[in-house]
């Protein structure tokens, strides 16, 4: 199963090249994991009371550039549940253009940064997002 | 030779944990190219009246969080100069603690976006900040 | 008639205090903006293909903090169509608490900065946003 | 006695137009607030372990645009200190250009957002940067 979160490129996310600033793209990044964990039913304003789930490690590769009015369609899928870590696959396309594809590892940790185990409600509700390798 | 980059830790980079949100390291890490560009004699607002150097790609490690008031300095060195292209690599630490440690391959491009070759005095002013093999 | 656009409050808006950092209050206001443009038949990705609506003034009270999750809903109204400015009214309340009201200025210029009169049609898309005086 | 602030337009501050997009101004203007607390011995990072100084009301009126590369230089001055609130009056310019002028009032809180007295050491640090009426 995959997450997708739509994002149409706004003025705010352009540069005087009129194309999309990148650190922009990482915001929408984290837009598209808060709306998954949301949609999951693990909001991030709940789930921050006494965890978070920082970004430990992030790639991303550019391939085509996205301007003001195009319409990215972001999609989201797990590669990994860790005991503490969630590896992710972001991807971004116009229509049949893709745009960016970024890996990255989430981990969750308690108020002091130490990880935490994910508790079994969050497993069960990840697991389906797991993308099986064929 | 490297580059060196100063950037304390401001209010608007932290989030609700009270750490840096991390698009906003991919800010700081514009802000320490643009810095570069600067200090070798190419100033993105002139080199942009022709040309651009959009990212290609980055990989970012982030290590240890950093907290409002932290004074950061950011290193750059580069890796590879390639016709077209730059890689470098930027870290980051406060005192002796480490905090990211990133990767990322620049492109010059011409105003349609098409690659273009290292004009010779750009490369002359990269040439120095090559990291040599040991 | 007014136009109403809802926004979530996310992690990204917020600080260290947990409530939002108010200069991301005016990315939203822009969004609001260029939301509303769109929906009158104006998207700011045509429109500035030959022109743009830069925010002459803009003034806002914040009357309380807004925190992450909240649901807040912006009501934007116009208040004056000049020649080539557009006097706005933007509040924002999450249920019946109102979190910040605004007053701007836009002014319709050319690519070179000059105020363009606003063409008929706009002008007609705008009318029914004035509020009316009681 | 004012307090100076000097910002390079940077790429990250331009949008398609290539001048500053208006939001990037109010983190500007946070920045400066924020430079000269530190300047007059109240770091923000320090300040806000028991504190804060929410922006209540702030108005702005952009008289130039900016552009990539423009060295700005921000002027503050407090016009009014009150028993928990600050009055400020921020201009930017250009050379002899004037850019955009501020005023906005912050307000010291406490942790759960309640005024507090400015104490008196701060009183004492602000004083200085009250402008005297002719």
């Amino acid at each position: 199963m995959v997450f997708t979160y739509p994002q149409k490129i706004l003025f705010k996310h352009c540069d005087p090249a009129g194309i999309v600033f990148y650190p922009r793209y990482f915001e929408m990044i984290n837009d598209c994991v808060e709306a998954f964990f949301a949609q999951i039913g693990f909001p991030f304003e709940t789930l921050h009371k006494t965890a978070s789930v920082p970004t430990a490690e992030i790639s991303t590769r550019f391939t085509a550039p996205s301007r003001h009015g195009d319409h990215l369609i972001l999609t989201l899928e797990a590669t990994r549940l860790g005991r503490s870590s969630l590896g992710l696959e972001i991807t971004a396309s116009a229509g049949t253009e893709a745009r960016f594809a970024c890996t990255s590892t989430l981990v969750l940790v308690d108020a002091t940064g130490r990880p935490l185990r994910w508790p079994d409600p969050m497993r069960a509700a990840l697991t389906p997002y797991i993308r099986s390798r064929p």
